[in-house]
């Protein structure tokens, strides 16, 4: 299934995607919720970010190659961060490139949206907690990384967080292939069976510390191959069997 | 005026506080509100954290006698993390101390809660935006913050963010003392005025980085004095003009 974000009326609402139509739902996936009125086209609905999450927890450092990129040694427990849900875009949205930076990397991501209230869950059980997969953008100021001990500026800034296009569920997150292509030239490869801590071992490890809420964001991490984006670019995340993110830069207004 | 968040019927309410009695408004105080019902004696009510933020950004090595007695130097921008929502609790909640961590510390904060939408504002309309102030102990599992490069872990259990125990507008936040008592004795005592980056400054500075939201949280660092809690422990944060955030602590169950 297919659940999507879009904009009816000014408001937003969620649905099913189903080929070249949505389906209304409400109140939301994460839970019971009913289908409403007909159908209508996909085609020119504004899709918006496929959620809008209480908190998102960023996970660093999780490919090996990558690691090796930066320079760093592999992480003994999952590294991670937060990013601001005032960061999140959707697809087609803009990312701002802030005048406090001189260098703004893409870094493609898997990212999965929780579905139930998650505290204390085993690895054998995370899953269940996992309503589906989405494709995230992990946009770093990669200059203030550097210059920061803590990285909640160089990665929330507004526009930082694209997500997107929508959520897909009954999906095996253990062997996806990630890519990233800037203006339609691919820069990372990876596949998430790589991963140093995988989809299970990461909720499972994220829930014995905090409470996991539906709608949640864990967005796990990026292959080699990141590196600086130009206002006017696009920037593209494509993971198999989600889609595609489609994202352009423009220069801070 | 003093605004609170109760319990009524089960359910979250914000009201008004005037000496021994709450009268309740709704929907809240970001944004006109109406006064409802008649005024219901505050004996009694179980009081909830004053807000459910978006989101949290707490400010680091903010007053130069902590940075002294935590060994760091002084940052030259202010520096900040996050703390996930789902770690506040109110006050009178109990603190869970987690088997993960073997030193929780309390460090008392005068927090601030954004009331209207702010992003690039400038210093000296930066106080326009803040709805008022209240308490906050930013408790942190300091094994954890120095083993980790990213404090999140050490900083973002649940029950590890009490605020309260309401919001007091009308406060000049330039010089106010702040105290924290452990078990009834004295453990940190500081002024507002000795903070290194002072209330428009952070707001200032943080929203040119991210838009701040209406119930946004920023707790603008510790004095110095900070130390460990033990289960079992009473720990009181207060702040002159804004009153006592009390909590105890638990093992984590």
């Amino acid at each position: 299934m297919i659940f999507v974000r879009f904009e009816q009326h000014g408001e937003p609402q969620y649905g099913i995607v189903d080929r070249h139509h949505i389906t209304p739902i409400s109140p939301n996936p994460f839970g019971t919720y009913e289908t409403e009125d007909d159908p209508i086209p996909l085609a020119g609905v504004r899709l918006l970010a496929p959620v809008h999450p209480g908190k998102i927890i960023a996970v660093g450092v999780n490919y090996k190659a990558h690691a090796q990129e930066m320079g760093r040694e592999l992480p003994p427990e999952p590294l991670f961060f937060m990013k601001p849900p005032s960061a999140v875009i959707g697809s087609q949205d803009a990312i701002q490139y802030p005048a406090m930076s001189s260098q703004v990397d893409h870094e493609a991501e898997l990212a999965l949206v929780i579905g139930k209230t998650a505290k204390n869950v085993s690895k054998d059980h995370a899953l269940d907690y996992v309503l589906g997969y989405t494709c995230c953008n992990d946009v770093t100021a990669r200059d203030l990384q550097r210059k920061d001990s803590q990285w909640i500026r160089a990665k929330g800034f507004d526009t930082f967080c694209p997500i997107g296009p929508w959520i897909v569920t009954d999906l095996d997150p253990s062997k996806l292939t990630i890519e990233c292509y800037l203006n339609g030239h691919l820069k990372q490869k990876g596949n998430t069976s790589d991963m140093i801590f995988n989809v299970p071992h990461l909720v499972s490890y994220i829930s014995q510390i905090m409470t996991l809420e539906p709608g949640d964001v864990i967005t796990t991490g990026t292959p080699p191959g990141i590196g600086p984006m130009q206002p006017g670019d696009m920037v593209d995340v494509s993971i198999e069997g989600i889609g595609v993110l489609r994202n352009t830069v423009v220069k801070s207004s």
